[in-house]
């Protein structure tokens, strides 16, 4: 099978934790012809993350939201402190979330458990639109 | 090399976090016959995760069990809360650690260093048994 | 394309973030010739980490140093110290920020957004010399 690769846009949202599993997929037409794969999921952005949970529970994203403001406060002695108090936190979020997902691609499909959905976590107030780049690869049914 | 694609049960765990290397090698007798490749891990639920950490000293993952209780403690104002007050501190820890590891494959084995085994984070009281998918790689030597 | 495998040592880093994209690039001249694909980076120790973040404030990495200093402290009830208050914290480190990354490979380059580097977290005052395990694999344009 050909590598499929794309560069998709995320609208922009506000600051929390944002299900996106739908958009995902619907970007990705071939991934039905895949047998056996992965998708490789990637945030070009640094004061922003990519997480995957609990996919049903509006509660969830809400107190993923705010376990991470307490892991991460504003209120800490920051240095980088020019682009505003929720710049710096965003970056440590980042880094605690990460900027990618790898996900098994199984008989056509993304092989996610049943509870679990894809998550863009926005860190900022105001962070705009987020760039994603889907890298889907593996093999057909012999 | 084709791909190798196989779904593996761990058996259920008390709370805490328990090295997995062998159970996962075991799954996968193929990878002596990898030159070179990569092996992805995947747990398809929201309330476990997966880490790489030393796998010698037995009070390591002792130690990752209570500092990570602390950094997302039950005692938090959570709106998630009926699974019970380990539920939502389970989700947290879930996106801190991730569901997933991709490890390269050398020379018919996995390139892990000296110290480092795979863990599987069980961060609920009774979690059950979990599911891995492990999704194998890569090409023999020309 | 043939996959490309190779192990690259860091010099010895004083504790903190450092970025080292530039290291990471120059040891795969490869790289050019591959119109997609993914490069996997992989750190072969338990107390070092790798993270993508923002490349050029300065003040950045000193604030995730503070930061992950504050959410994995020295002062914490570990069961592991015999080598030192730094390690445990190393260990838990370790787990937040992880020993991977993936990134995607477009057109013979990564593809990283404008402000995202490659950062090796160093959680050891004399962590020493670090080991990378760079796989990079993918296709040429047909």
């Amino acid at each position: 099978m050909p590598w499929i690769q794309r560069t998709i846009e995320l609208a922009a949202q506000p600051r929390g934790f944002h299900l996106i599993t739908r958009e995902v997929v619907a970007a990705l037409p071939e991934l039905a012809q895949f047998d056996v794969g992965l998708l490789h999921v990637f945030l070009q952005h640094t004061s922003a993350s990519l997480t995957i949970n609990e996919n049903a529970d509006p509660d969830v994203p809400a107190d993923l939201e705010s376990s991470f403001a307490a892991i991460a406060p504003e209120d800490f002695a920051y240095l980088h402190t020019c682009e505003g108090p929720d710049d710096m936190p965003a970056h440590v979020k980042a880094s605690l979330l990460g900027a990618s997902l790898t996900i098994p691609v199984h008989q056509g499909a993304l092989a996610l458990g049943t509870w679990q959905g894809i998550y863009v976590g926005e860190h900022r107030r105001r962070g705009g639109r987020r760039r994603l780049v889907l890298t889907l690869w593996g093999e057909r049914a012999g």
